[in-house]
């Protein structure tokens, strides 16, 4: 099959192996969305060598239960191993044996194929097109936060980031809170503004210093921790969605003095993000800067690198 | 009257006005107590200026209310405006107006008086001694964690830090959960396991990686952090109860991966610690490694900052 991979730089390969692991569904690739974690695993993130890209809504082309076959699905990217204690507890997304697909262990979607447990797919609803479907796996991450905090109606929520995450956890969290998104793109405000959120530009964040209940860093900087810490309340919130490779400096006083609670988040439930692209709650669309053929995955990375760049999609 | 004063260095005063602000009462110092906290100012930590220390036992002299005159008092430490908009919604520790005892804006308890409002106050029992009331603010410090989290019987609580916050803390917590208290001083390893809890040397302290549902970080150290991230279990917490100045790296990407949650902790409530002391639940005699004149304040400031070396009390 066709794929890319990487290790130490991107290839693009045609004759690899079509990808399918014992007792696992092979996978056909419809389409499959380029992350900011995919640009990081290039710059050493997670040591990751083999197929990245975990985003994806694809066909069942094989599977030991026929129930399966022929299924339009998205997948869940932890693969647990079912029997630790971590698994046991019900925290699978944490398991300790775990692989994760196209970070950590596990050949991803930037191939023709892809290999998952039965456990981990999902059948994705007509309603929902191929280029809606594969933004479930990013929306899941959004709707994580929802599963994590008891986020009230007069709650006031600072979103710090309007990239392809942020974007996702603002339509998340709309008409659930009093909502802000702080952006470094004032060419997305028109875009927020129609979904009926408010938007700030991050030169003008300073007013609401110590005002917010809750503040997300969704920037996929390092320097958002400390915007975050400038913007939320004494005994407020902070939840971490960035992850960069690289050890920030972090005034860890602030954070007991202020007595705040930082916490981190990672993937999230996939039923309501099918629910709500379903029911057409989220703007997808707006959110796709380009369509590329797999063969041009390394121009991909280079475009979803570039500042102003949304989703980056790859059809093998 | 007598003081030790800091600005930029630590000086013995002999002639200085007695404290005493308007509307607020005048306490007589019996005891005032060494807090790692004052070792930071002195490297300028909160930029203080003015009478350190905020450990103490006094005697009301002075006070609009007759009531108190006469009273033996401990006191809070934050005088609140209670007319901010963080006052009223009950978080007094956290005002933004507030003056802090020896800590921000507010002179402290290295003197002969000090001035509290009369709200900060709580009288002391007799069944408790000088020496054990000038514990209670620390103590207080430690019950806050229980105040912050649900600690469950099965929760296994890793404590790092077996120095004068760390053994109040693993006093309160004693009985409440499966602890271990992590240290860097052996010695105090029997003490621990008089109380009746398990200690493990800093050096032993790998097997117990990603274990613990619950790590306090009662280190005093930059680098407590760290360690704490590397002992809790995903989605455990980890409880920063460390201020030093100065910031540490901190691997962002771990606490994101783990989905772990870091919850600042500082100030506590005074009654349950002043009800362990009288129902003598707490062993304070151990912790004290030394009581000076307060003329000595600076052997005494000395005496504190060395290895090995607990809790060193001051008395005028």
């Amino acid at each position: 099959m066709q794929a890319l991979t990487f290790k130490k730089s991107l290839t693009f390969k045609k004759n690899l192996p079509p990808a399918g692991l014992l007792n696992e569904c092979r996978v056909r690739v419809l389409l499959a969305g380029l992350c900011s974690t995919d640009l990081e695993i290039t710059k050493g993130y997670m040591g990751f060598s083999g197929v990245p890209g975990h985003e994806f809504v694809g066909v069942v082309e094989k599977s030991d239960d026929p129930r399966w076959i022929g299924k339009r699905v998205v997948g869940e990217i932890n693969a647990a191993c079912g029997e630790c204690c971590l698994c046991i507890r019900g925290m699978k997304n944490h398991c300790s044996k775990r692989t994760v697909l196209g970070i950590l262990g596990r050949d991803g979607s930037f191939a023709e194929f892809l290999s998952l447990p039965a456990q981990n797919l999902h059948p994705v609803p007509d309603e929902i097109s191929d280029e809606e479907a594969v933004f479930v796996e990013p929306l899941a991450a959004a709707f994580r936060i929802l599963e994590q905090l008891p986020i009230r109606f007069e709650d006031r929520v600072t979103l710090l980031g309007d990239g392809k995450l942020g974007l996702l956890i603002a339509q998340a969290l709309k008409g659930k809170c009093r909502l802000v998104v702080i952006g470094r793109h004032p060419e997305r405000r028109a875009l927020v503004e129609k979904w009926g959120i408010d938007f700030l530009p991050a030169s003008e964040a300073k007013p609401l210093r110590k005002l917010s209940d809750i503040v997300i860093d969704a920037t996929g900087s390092s320097s958002g921790f400390a915007l975050a810490q400038q913007l939320v309340r004494p005994q407020g919130t902070i939840v971490l969605k960035t992850t960069c490779a690289g050890k920030p400096k972090v005034d860890l006083a602030r954070v007991v003095i202020d007595e705040v609670a930082v916490i981190g988040s990672r993937c999230g439930p996939f039923e309501p993000a099918l629910e709500a692209l379903a029911q057409r709650k989220v703007d997808i669309p707006p959110l796709i800067s380009e369509c590329l053929p797999l063969r041009k995955g390394k121009s991909a990375f280079k475009k979803a690198a570039e500042r102003g760049v949304l989703k980056v999609l790859l059809k093998p």
